[in-house]
């Protein structure tokens, strides 16, 4: 079964922001992405949501250029106003080339 | 401490579909899985689920040769009628060999 | 931009256990976690949470040194008597030196 080698994006963030994370990964390229609620902590026990909000985890499957320019632009526009966490996994995606 | 090689085969689809998935991962040789909720939009930005349900997010660890068989059974028999996403990431599993 | 390679730890559980693991992860090392419910069957089919409870996916990022002593710690003291999948994946972190 052929598959293409692209990068998972995940960010875990306060769900209030999902419209404008949204917004700005779709403005940069990404073609799709899913949501799922969670809760915790970030990386110095701070709290992520405000209030008692809980937290998203969005991921969206990018070339590497895209996910490039994701992480660039969330390291300039959320992280000095916002606790989020980003990270990129490899995988491997059936009908890749739908991503891209 | 000791740790497996193994596929994370995730698929994200109309959450209608999770008996019908369930149910051939497992013929097709998955020991066990993993649904959560999720929302979003597709690769092409068109809607997963029909109506106004939700998706769903199914992970199963299988060896190389079962994501092989999932991958191509989704591949043809989903893909032309669902809108859903699947892909595989590489993990090292903890007592990996209950999976296979 | 700068990314950091770190461990992504992942622990399916019954939901019961959430406060106990997250004690014990952060006395291992851990700087956060995230957590989402979920629902599935075990790696032998057998049901993951006790009575009619939920799952929860815990998500911990840390070094692989902090990752091995989770592992080692889920195998002695919990793979004994609860039935737990627990997994790691190789992730890219932005701001990664605050998970480490």
């Amino acid at each position: 079964m052929r598959t293409f080698p692209l990068k998972l994006v995940t960010i875990i963030a306060d769900e209030a922001l999902e419209r404008k994370l949204v917004a700005d990964i779709k403005r940069l390229g990404a073609k799709g992405y899913t949501v799922g609620k969670a809760h915790g902590e970030g990386a110095k026990g701070e709290r992520i949501s405000e209030w008692e909000g809980e937290n998203l985890r969005l991921e969206t499957i990018v070339s590497e250029s895209v996910a490039e320019k994701i992480l660039t632009h969330l390291a300039s526009e959320y992280f000095p106003n916002y606790t989020i966490i980003a990270y990129l996994s490899d995988v491997a995606v059936l009908r890749g080339d739908k991503f891209v």
